[in-house]
């Protein structure tokens, strides 16, 4: 059974570039760069690298190729818009030829080293046309890294006559798309490799790469519930509403919510480290909020505060650190102390710095720290429930602020965290359009013979109509990176700009967000109503362009 | 600043019944009871015992009347509509005559009391049409009981020359609104009183009282949450989420959401205390679902819960009850105890049942009902996390039966809370529209110079033209019960009936629900498309209709 409103989605017809419309033609840029470590860079993609940003234009006639088979992968966490990306790919790939297929390798890139495929018929294709999820062929977060990987898929592409494979990913996967690229280029395998641009948490654009998908409608779930929350802050009057949302590595998640709904408090996790904020200064920060407005008899409001805020933190890291050596230099001794025993255990072998900040935390949040451990021993931060340590500590020093007379108040909390809401919704007529168009392009880009690309739709902040279409080298977003210790070539990952546009219109109006109750309320995501309220990008990619 | 969504929303005209829409005669129907107790109920209200219930009916020509003036009062939790409700008031005056006033009592009961209030003039109104939350006037928990509140209540009617008093709440806010009505028509006051069926917890409905206003809106934000939710659990094919939902007496919303969505498991609070279940009856219900799944190679679902789960167990009632006495007996020894003998304590002080039941809970639970009382010396309840709750106990259900080979996958779980995602949100196309009928409805109860009614509007399965106009006397509605061990006149909570339509459904369809994935995506609440995934009633409302 589907619901009405799938039913109704089911025959929306995405829009596309009209240059990509009806024949293209292909036109080259001049070569490209990698953004950093170029020479490190082109050593390691010796055939890859410096290829030229290319576009498509309007040609006249019909363009035609011979028949051809791509396989595709969805890799990593889901994304609004992954299901139109297929299709997109699955239309183009007939326009070009009638007799091309299309295979999906299943459950992640672990389905290409498998063996584990179906091919995706005109029948399974139509059933996911514009709804959310990944579950057509399941995603997974098998890295594609191995040469052993690499041949095994490409036995099951010579078994299935694969042309190529569209990697739909984040950031590391599409820089394993590069790696898996330049491979099969170097061993003359025949076999071109496509990349697409995913993930809710916007971390994956750059100066080619105007946003990645699913940020648009994942970011709209979030705003409506939290506009739902400021209007319930707003009637009831009562709470402090604290609102954790995804995105660990970047903040621009909660960048764009507080965009769309302008809450009072908002953290931006780049913004704490720039500016080298302590813990105490963050609750500091909320706390001067919370009193300013209780000076005005306004006793609620709402704070935005992003996943990774705590890794953030330039000292709650360097604890962190200390905590993982010294936990692993002292495991065996560790593991004879008594339960009760353990947190003074810990205090007692820090530095004296840590050890102070590790007192200062809420027991429930050192009692987690010192006790629960991942599989490789090291502390599980992302376990830690920022939204409430972070509402048990402003309690803390308002009640102290209360004696000294500074606060006059009433702090009463509620908390929400908010990302699986997101990740899976039915994307937005924004997402069903550029994830159509980029798997149009991308089958595009198959059929010119491209490899080591990403599929690139540019201009977003105008009708789709006026998009650019057209493709850019993986390598040129690359840099050299430590990961695991080793120096290895990534695409560059995006971090909130602190002197971007949306950073800079946020900045400039936080203090007055801050105390008054400005909060906007956008409502649910329409997709039949006036072009403004269906067809609008994010307030983020406005003030980017 | 507003967003798109809501300046679009504003111009939207709610339908009204056919019959209301010009001239209006009233047809009074034949005398009332109250649903039980009939004796007692008749002597408590003499003057509003008994009263028909009356119908709007289609008139020729136009309905005037004097100019009159009308107070409006929010009362309790917030729900979707409410704004609408106060637009149709005004209009509904506005209608009979352009000179009579609305006022508007802030924060709820107490504004009549204290004489808090505000006139409601067409700029204020408009900008607040088909928006959710109560922020227009606030609203408030205070209870309207003592005969004190009610004189300083005329006062301010007399001083504004209010004809009628509107209240806007549950069940015990529209019990008070009778004993106010009561009191001023004893008291021959001339002042009316009028009640409106305000809850999203869905427990204010009855023969003549469809639905309360806001069940609509609200089950239907925390469905397009849970059916995302339920999709990414499809794709990422490793998470069991159990979810809580709102509704602490009455299981209507977790219910309707599971209609609308088919989750895998779905705890109803009626059913559990109907079959007398024990904790671990609902856990092994549960981990037998997984076991099942898991069988199959499906290491994910879904499980909703309703908020009042634990408090309709009835084993879990037992033990509360005498928490509570032991508690109360053993303070002052008890305050003596050290922190790491309290649950010691605790347990040599409980009966052999419930000492073991206690030993059964997680130790969060037990330390939390151990520790944390409220201000009247009981034990928390609400405070229990039930969703994590069970989450733990059916992971500790499912360790023991891998042990048997009884379990033959994994269980890794998330958990949510969605309750003030839904109450604020802006009202469906149904909201707006019931609520601006029942407001409609209400101002012409007034002009009859009828009081103790309730607004009603029914035959609400059926497009809005169709609706039937009119008013229940709201004694017909009482029974007696106790209250804080003192025999009270209330309205009747409606309970999830057991041989009802929507549970009986839900129960035919469960045992499918459970192993397979029959989950079903609703989607976000839409107001321009198609009728069909605009105009849809609750499914509860369909299958009681």
């Amino acid at each position: 059974m589907i619901s009405q409103l799938q039913k109704a989605r089911s025959a929306y017809q995405p829009k596309v570039p009209a240059a990509i419309e009806g024949a293209t033609k292909l036109a080259e840029g001049k070569a490209t760069q990698s953004v950093a470590d170029q020479e490190d860079i082109k050593k390691l993609f010796p055939n890859t690298y410096g290829m030229p940003i290319v576009t498509f234009e309007k040609a006249t006639g019909e363009t035609k190729t011979e028949a051809f088979n791509v396989g595709i992968i969805l890799s990593g966490g889901q994304a609004p818009g992954g299901h139109n990306v297929i299709s997109g790919i699955f239309d183009g790939i007939k326009k070009l030829n009638k007799d091309s297929k299309l295979y999906g390798f299943l459950g992640g890139p672990s389905g290409l080293v498998d063996h584990k495929y179906i091919e995706l018929t005109s029948e399974i294709v139509d059933e996911y046309r514009n709804t959310g999820g990944f579950d057509i062929i399941g995603s997974g977060r098998t890295k594609l890294e191995e040469v052993e990987q690499f041949d095994k898929g490409l036995e099951i592409c010579k078994k299935l006559n694969i042309k190529a494979i569209i990697i739909i990913g984040g950031d590391d996967s599409n820089t394993n798309a590069c790696v898996l690229a330049e491979y099969y280029l170097a061993k003359n395998t025949g076999v071109q490799v496509i990349g697409c641009p995913k993930t809710i948490d916007g971390d994956l654009k750059n100066e080619m790469i105007e946003t990645s998908f699913g940020f648009d409608t994942a970011t709209k779930v979030y705003s409506e519930v939290i506009g739902n929350i400021e209007r319930d802050a707003n009637s009831a009057k009562k709470y402090w509403h604290f609102i954790k949302l995804m995105g660990r590595s970047a903040s621009h998640v909660t960048l764009e919510c507080a965009l769309q709904t302008q809450p009072n408090v908002t953290l931006i996790g780049e913004e704490v480290e720039a500016k080298n904020q302590s813990l105490d200064d963050v609750v500091t920060y909320i706390a001067e909020a919370v009193a300013a407005r209780a000076a005005k008899g306004l006793n609620f409001g709402t704070v935005l505060v992003p996943e990774g805020l705590i890794e953030f933190i330039p000292a709650i890291k360097k604890l962190i650190a200390e905590l993982n050596d010294m936990l692993a230099a002292n495991q065996a001794e560790f593991d004879t102390v008594a339960a009760d025993k353990k947190i003074d255990y810990v205090v007692s072998k820090l530095s004296k710095e840590n050890a102070e900040l590790f007192k200062s935390l809420p027991t429930t949040v050192s009692t987690q720290l010192a006790l629960e451990r991942d599989p490789h021993g090291n502390v599980q931060v992302s376990l830690i429930e920022t939204e409430q340590l972070l509402a048990e500590m402003v309690a803390k020093k308002l009640a102290a602020w209360k004696k000294e007379g500074k606060f006059v108040g009433k702090f009463a909390t509620q908390h929400h965290f908010f990302g699986y809401e997101g990740r899976c919704a039915a994307p937005s007529n924004f997402d069903a359009d550029y994830c159509y168009s980029l798997g149009r392009v991308a089958a595009l880009l198959i059929a010119s013979g491209k490899t080591g690309y990403m599929s690139s739709v540019r201009n977003t902040t105008k009708p789709a109509a006026e998009w650019l279409a057209g493709g850019i080298p993986i390598t040129a977003m690359m840099n050299m990176e430590k990961r695991n210790g080793k120096m290895k070539p990534v695409i560059q990952k995006a971090l909130v700009k602190l002197d971007g546009g949306p950073f800079k219109f946020f900045a400039s109006k936080r203090a007055e967000w801050a105390i008054e109750t400005a909060f906007v309320y956008p409502g649910p995501i329409q997709y039949f109503g006036p072009t403004e309220v269906c067809d609008q990008p994010t307030k983020t990619l406005v003030l980017e362009h």
